[in-house]
């Protein structure tokens, strides 16, 4: 991790910048993957099971028996963990519920806006090693509280056929309506288009490898919602002598090992800060299981001294990180400064792990510079609001005129008119 | 307009199809054009505008004389009718504002948003025969009440290098920023890469041609964010007994005079109310100056005969209009089974024009069925929620086992270990 000291300003955006992928012949390969999934529905799903998944399953929906079997092989403890994060943020996303309010904006004008589910919602979870059962509570709670009416969650199964129990648990427990064992590309297809077995949604939520990444992209240009654009995941710490130097490498490790393109960034008022995280983070890396991802993923990240904690949030705002820990006794007086981050951490006892699990707060957040311009997962991802209004006659009277002329301004002459004809009744009356 | 007898539920969605688009040479071109802006900057924009704009600009940005000007060429009137809407446009969205509330999920641990505005954005208002300044009214005054820092305008300029002054006015009038005179796929690309002149935005948000829509597309896929998928306005208009039939044709047709490609829909309990309304419409389109695009849009709209309002609605949700009259004296009964709609006009003097101009919701909504997944624009389009956590010593207590248990079942060891440490410190102090 190389230390850059006291940069310019006008440096900081080229240090700030991520790396790029070089995505040449990824989309060509996933237009294939789409439109033979739309096509061919179910038995191109099942084709790509055997050639990505190494099985070729008989029925690609769970079935109940195996949902059941699941609860049986995850421990006592676990169950409890899993239903104490249900608890927190199931807490936290329904305070995100939005009271309907009705406004009156002129004599006799009311407007409002009513929060209505996305009827069908469709969740991705990867597959691979380690199976992210939290990321199924952050997107399947929000969209129970919502009152999206078809839930349905696409994972690639493993080489027996099977799903990992922690991940049905978690989908049962959480009201996903229906589970299949498809992944990569061709679950994000079948889920936008529909296939015998599996409904087309609205939306589409969750992370992905490359092929799912493009393959959400392009079909959001057809009209399917998509939670956010993706990139690696990143933290941004910044330090002051009150920071607990174990924590603050504890929490970059905790990025680190996310993958070999994870970006952890340290910055601190004073480079001694830096170096005892630095040789603290050396340690503690020793003794990981994931070294070698997290080794690699310090090779593309850095750290930056700068002249205050207030010059630290500066950068942050520039860097627009996904996790920003703010680790000082002092971190609330900065709350004010913070414009560009996707989820902050307050103070030494706040780690990311927390908000990755547990603390209630989503840990769908924007990655990759996008928290300048776009939220983490909430509430707000599974609905819409829909406006209304009603106006009396007293209300049109009130604003009809304005109405008239600038219509007639616009050169709309049926748009005047339908205030015209009512303008003409009420008078009339 | 043909009209559909009690359609069986399962042909709805295929009554419901919108015409698609032939974009086949559409992308082609415009990634030239984004390829030659991203290049080339303002000397590309000047070269475009002698092309399609057919002037040949010195400068491209707007003056403050040009401005000052713009206000004297405004009538009093006008300047008056504005000034309504803006005021009635502005309660409406500020009381989108939410208020922040912290949430104990758990006993030590603190979670809530805060609403921060996206510093830049851009907004794109076409040019054509008609001065679209409303628009400026329903992205603008959101943007300054979100307290976005820099708010970029762009819209083409005649042959004589000239903006319409009510352009101006309202521009001016809502806190624009800068506004420049550049229109097309060009103005899009301009606004995502910046150029000598432009700034670059990170959110661009306004109606425009094919080009324009294709260019916010493709640069949507590089990171910048967009209002939401666009295409051609629509109407359904749910009708009995005690609707306003001369109202009712009025407003199918101010939807109509859009373009050629708007759709209006009439849904109605009996064949007799689509008879009169038909009746009506013929009678006023004689006498519109839009007629010949209107009826070119009727010819491409349908009415339905349903058997209840009830049915009517649920039409509605499969046709999920962009905009919804409910035509009807009883129509507040209804709200609560309107699940999918952009914007929902209630009772016989609720009318579509009111709310594109001056009622107070916002006019830039949700079409092509978009509505089933999508919002209109608000005062969240121009705001991220960042997500914020506390969590003192006593919260990593109550929620640390827990996260620990999580990160194990999920293979991340970093991540238990930084809840770890901190377990390890409280117990030790």
């Amino acid at each position: 991790m190389k230390t850059i000291k006291n940069p310019p300003t006008k440096e900081w955006a080229s240090i700030c910048k991520r790396a790029t992928l070089n995505q040449a012949n990824l989309e060509k390969k996933v237009i294939t993957i789409l439109e033979d999934v739309k096509q061919n529905k179910d038995e191109a799903l099942i084709r790509y099971g055997a050639l990505f998944d190494g099985v070729e399953l008989s029925s690609i929906q769970v079935t109940n028996e195996e949902i059941t079997l699941a609860k049986t092989l995850i421990s006592k403890e676990l169950q409890e963990a899993i239903q104490l994060a249900k608890s927190n943020i199931e807490r936290f996303h329904t305070s995100q519920k939005e009271q309907e309010t009705k406004v009156e904006t002129t004599k006799g004008v009311s407007c409002w806006r009513r929060s209505v589910a996305i009827e069908k919602v469709g969740l991705y979870i990867p597959g691979g090693t380690a199976p992210l059962f939290s990321t199924i509570l952050m997107l399947g709670i929000p969209a129970k509280i919502a009152g999206c009416k078809e839930i349905v969650l696409c994972t690639p199964p493993n080489k027996e056929g099977k799903i990992n129990p922690a991940i049905l648990y978690t989908a049962s427990l959480v009201g996903v309506t229906r589970i299949f064992k498809v992944g990569g590309a061709q679950a994000i297809g079948a889920m936008a288009y529909g296939t015998e077995t599996i409904p087309n949604v609205y939306k589409i939520l969750g992370p992905g490898n490359q092929y799912v990444t493009k393959a959400k992209e392009l079909v959001q240009q057809e009209g399917i919602a998509i939670d956010m654009p993706a990139g690696p995941s990143e933290v941004l710490v910044v330090a002051d002598e009150s920071s607990n130097t174990e924590f603050v490498a504890a929490d970059l490790l905790s990025q680190a090992e996310h993958g070999i393109d994870s970006q952890v960034v340290l910055t601190a008022t004073d480079e001694n800060t830096i170096n005892r995280v630095i040789k603290e983070l050396e340690k503690q890396l020793s003794s990981l299981e994931r070294k070698e991802i997290a080794s690699k993923a310090l090779e593309n990240s850095f750290s930056v001294v700068l002249n205050s904690i207030e010059e630290c949030i500066e950068f942050s705002n520039v860097y627009a990180p996904e996790h920003l820990i703010i680790a000082s006794s002092k971190a609330s007086d900065y709350i004010e400064k913070i414009t560009n981050a996707g989820s902050v951490f307050l103070g030494n006892y706040s780690c990311e792990s927390a908000g990755d699990y547990a603390s209630g707060t989503n840990h769908t957040l924007p990655t990759n510079g996008y928290a300048k311009n776009y939220s983490g997962v909430s509430l707000d991802s599974f609905i819409k609001k829909i406006t209304f209004q009603e106006i009396t006659k007293e209300g049109i009277v009130n604003i009809g005129n304005a109405i008239e002329l600038m219509a007639e301004a616009e050169g709309l002459q049926a748009h005047k008119n339908a205030v015209s004809v009512r303008l003409k009744e009420v008078n009339n009356v």
